[in-house]
């Protein structure tokens, strides 16, 4: 049941990590182009190409985060691996350190560890996971968050962009956007609490001001540059 | 000595963060923007717009993650407390679980969990630790992860933007700014590699693919769309 817990909790973490950029630069980038250019099909082609560069750039990131988890936990595997053959004494103490630490007398240390040490394997996947905080790690991660950061990006970009198609002038094309997506952002921030186990509404407004803070000072800056 | 790996580690994984992705993103939207804009000022334009907009998001949104993680900390150790306190006997059988999946024998498991239960401090950290994996997280975490990954965006973004700024021909702007960003992903990539312990050239021509990918694909999609 952990373990389930803890996947599904991986799965919404790609989604919000893919999902609270893609609504938020696109938006940003859009709205600071407003503030510089009137007409709105540089701002869609500009849109378009962020949101492609972004879901790959995050997506691929994903991928990689994922697979040198993977790695890193084999390496680390292979040392504990190597340790426990070669010091085994030091690797008894670093076991007994850790249940000193919770107040455990020295007898019922060497009992814990003489128990563990009679199976190697074990003995290395409690260094792993009581000593080094390593779980081993889901093969198809890398994949899956991937996929699922890279789609979620695309999906939250999508949202604020979708004004610019209908309209020509760019401030009109802001409006729109800006009220779009700063719903977008509070109900997409109420939910993402509501998961988490956050306070909703505080979430939610959290969120949303990011959104705003990050669209007002991109619209400033572009102004200041153009 | 574990704890100083750990936070070295948070904050390599934080440049890297912001890093990786100031130099993707803003290099991919350049060049798509590249494909289908003949002006550089307008990408350049687009280009600071991006910088600050995705440094806001990204460095907020770590302040958030930073925070939520304290949260989740702190919500989790008040249920624990309460289970203790509700139903002691409950939670002993977990804490023999856990050493039951070890090979500990039933005495051995009776022995820890007396001893444990003697401080409900300390068993409640036990619980934390080595049945939720949670360790107690930086206060200050929060706000140092939004610095480190916020600049290190803006650092990343700032390279392959440059050589816009000094052509005004868009496309003699991208050979520069692929040749720069590329040569820069593949030093960065290489180090980042070296650091985390990967294989560097490996790592190095991986994160260079997934900025030429980016870009590639930036670069085409905005042409078709504009």
């Amino acid at each position: 049941m952990e373990e389930k817990h803890l996947q599904s909790s991986d799965f919404i973490k790609d989604v919000v990590i893919g999902m609270a950029d893609g609504l938020t630069v696109p938006f940003a980038l859009a709205a600071g182009l407003s503030g510089a250019i009137a007409n709105t099909s540089i701002i869609t082609t500009a849109g378009i190409a962020e949101i492609v560069a972004g879901s790959i750039a995050m997506g691929l990131g994903g991928y990689l985060a994922g697979q040198t988890e993977v790695e890193h936990y084999y390496a680390e595997l292979k040392r504990e691996h190597e340790e426990v053959e070669r010091v085994p004494e030091t690797e008894k103490e670093e076991v007994k350190e850790v249940f000193a630490d919770y107040g455990l007398d020295e007898y019922s240390q060497n009992l814990i560890v003489e128990a563990l040490s009679k199976d190697k394997e074990k003995w290395v996947d409690f260094m792993m996971k009581f000593e080094l905080g390593l779980e081993k790690p889901d093969i198809n991660r890398a994949r899956n968050s991937a996929l699922t950061i890279g789609i979620s990006y695309i999906v939250g970009g999508i949202i604020p962009l979708s004004p610019y198609f209908f309209v020509t002038d760019s401030t009109v094309g802001l409006n729109y956007s800006a009220i779009l997506t700063l719903i977008t952002l509070f109900v997409f921030g109420y939910f993402k609490s509501k998961v988490t186990g956050q306070n909703a509404v505080k979430g939610a407004l959290k969120v949303t001001l990011i959104g705003a803070l990050a669209a007002g000072a991109a619209f400033y800056v572009a102004k200041l540059f153009s």
